[in-house]
């Protein structure tokens, strides 16, 4: 694959607008063998007229055989090398709230949890505690001072927190306070290599949750912090440097936010529904040449099992195709970050549908947006990291390599 | 692709049963232009049926074009970069016969020849000795001391043997002594790089066949051996370390043996026919996890130019699936190594047809195992190295990658 130095070299700006439809989680299974899929069952007459004047092929997010987190799997969509730029979860915790991350900056995911008197954990969500008693808790741990680190804590939903800790000599290299399971008591957090850098963090992680264990000793649930997920935090080459673009993300979850800010995405203001992001999408369609806009629910449903939701929200999305396609955008993706198979109720390492449009997009013989019948389209089976350079290539952006 | 490394991190333990059924040389040509190939001349009802519910592509061993020995392709369908990890032939030939190789060890083939009184190779084989003569000799050879090292000789069968070198400094840089022809004298051995190592081995090699010479000189055929493809052995990681997979092997031919055993598979005992193969696989089907069963007469007659012998096999192949499948495997994978058209009596770079069954493959549309079906298969044209994390996959043996 060409490496993001030499797209840098050949992207140029350009008037024309790309829209990168992400269905999470879109790919499926029968439910029984020789059935259909989720989105072979689903009417979808607006994304299989698109597929008819598209190009389209099978992505895999990350390998072939290789069940993708949402994290790599997204950074591929967006052109980066998901194994040479692993992120962790808390760097994407932080940056999902909107959290101003700077470079080194070690974030890890606080989960608020209950202990009894023996120290030993009796809940490892402190019952879900309400999001105004996390922000609460949370103004209370961003005070705590630990020498040689400037450390914040802040609220995400729920039980969930995350903690910053900044300065030098840190690192991410830490593994999970949270023991995984109750009736035991946390784990101390080691470091995960020999580094001077992970002992020292290590040190400073330990110290924290004893302070926070302190301030939170009279609270009935939640007087306990568990920590997950430690990442340190190497930014990205921005997509607005690389791709010469001016790139909006319309997502509805913190998570998907984060990336998108990671890679240099501005994130635009939307309500929470999918009608509300289509029109997020029309109101900014003027202010900016690249839009990633994320539906959560194909993957929610697929999470849960639900086969017939997932095939209802894949419908939904249909509906709004139409509307889209009325804007007059150059360039349209539509595919999925990774498979969610209904049957499998999580992620799974199928690859997705994809269908590529642009008045340049050589359009194969595929009249329905399938996973079967994308097998047979132009753009064969490839990898979702190789979807951007065509994007880029269809909307005239991307100028001769060599002579 | 993905490396050993993060495969070995995302593979976890199961009860799961996966059969990796290699037919090799599977791969074939028409007789004539327009013609059908080995595989679509055979009459294969029960392969059909599996390709039916199976998801199905085209694999390349080594790389598009690159016609491909034995012991590469093999490590390609286990898992392991065949371009990376390159084995030499008396690596090979040595765990082919169950000898005990250590690391750094250096082994050879050896072939016993004649030569006659001016010291030139009349007889490259020795008149394919017998193997009971080949043991005899060989008990002799074994006891040759030199000074530096210790060498260890064994029979393989007929006119062929071979020898290890173990000591400090060795390297198995080195070229054969075996002129490929008749009518010449033996060549020295020499270091095929600058290395002190290999200036070493070299000196300590031709010591050894002069000693040979010697004690072998009052023999009427066989008075003489050739050493052909030294070859370091640097141990690969065991795939019962990187999958988590207890694996075992069924083949009838040493070198597949060989193989097995050079990436930690369990060597299974069973008779020289397809029917005992299949058979040990029943009898063994319960203790292991992993099977890689090996058919090697399809490339033989391949090799042999025997095209309806060819076809022949592979029918009786195909007779055998409703017994393995009555096992009621989780995943089977049923492909070649590397194509062997009868027309072209040798290996060839063309790719093999693969089918992938299992509960979760997402089965295509090809109803017929064949190379010319098998390009319109879900899994595209990909190489052999990324079947194994399909396997896993389909096994549910994979966590995610990345949150």
């Amino acid at each position: 694959m060409i490496s993001l130095d030499i797209l840098k070299e050949l992207s140029q700006k350009s008037n024309s607008k790309i829209i990168m439809l992400v269905m999470d989680g879109l790919g499926g299974l029968p439910r029984l063998l020789g059935g259909l899929t989720e989105l072979e069952t689903a009417s979808c007459p607006n994304l299989d007229t698109l597929a008819g004047n598209s190009v389209t092929g099978m992505v895999d997010p990350i390998a072939k055989g290789i069940p993708p987190g949402s994290g790599p799997a997204h950074l591929a969509l967006f052109g980066y090398d998901p194994i040479r730029n692993q992120i962790g979860r808390g760097v994407l915790a932080a940056l999902g709230i909107g959290f101003n991350l700077q470079a080194a900056d070690v974030a890890a995911r606080i989960n608020f949890a209950t202990i009894d008197n023996k120290g030993n954990v009796t809940d490892r969500r402190a019952g879900r505690l309400a999001t105004e008693k996390n922000q609460e808790l949370c103004q209370i741990l961003d005070k705590i001072h630990i020498p040689g680190v400037k450390t914040f804590v802040r609220t995400v939903k729920e039980h969930r927190a995350m903690v910053v800790f900044r300065g030098s000599g840190l690192s991410g290299d830490l593994m999970d306070s949270d023991p995984q399971k109750t009736g035991v008591s946390p784990l101390s957090v080691v470091p995960h290599t020999d580094s001077p850098e992970a002992k020292n963090t290590a040190k400073l992680a330990n110290r924290f949750i004893e302070e926070c264990k302190k301030v939170l000793s009279h609270e009935e649930k939640g007087n306990m912090v568990l920590l997950r997920g430690f990442a340190q935090y190497h930014p990205l080459p921005s997509m607005g440097d690389i791709y010469k673009l001016k790139a909006a993300a319309i997502a509805t979850y913190p998570m998907y936010r984060g990336v998108a800010r990671l890679v240099g995405m501005e994130i635009l203001e939307c309500g929470e529904s999918i009608a509300d992001e289509f029109e997020a999408l029309a109101r900014n369609f003027s202010s900016y040449d690249f839009f990633y806009l994320h539906i959560k629910k194909t993957d929610s449903y697929g999470e849960d099992g639900d086969f017939d939701q997932k095939v209802h929200i894949i419908e939904q999305v249909d509906s709004f195709i139409p509307q889209m396609m009325g804007l007059n955008p150059d360039v349209v993706i539509v595919t999925g970050d990774h498979s969610t198979p209904a049957v499998l109720t999580s992620h799974s390492w199928h690859p997705n549908p994809i269908l590529l449009y642009s008045r340049w997009c050589r359009p194969d013989k595929v009249k329905v947006f399938s996973e079967s019948e994308c097998i047979h389209g132009g753009l064969g089976r490839f990898l979702a990291k190789e979807i951007m350079p065509l994007a880029l290539a269809n909307s005239l952006r991307l100028n001769k390599f060599g002579a």
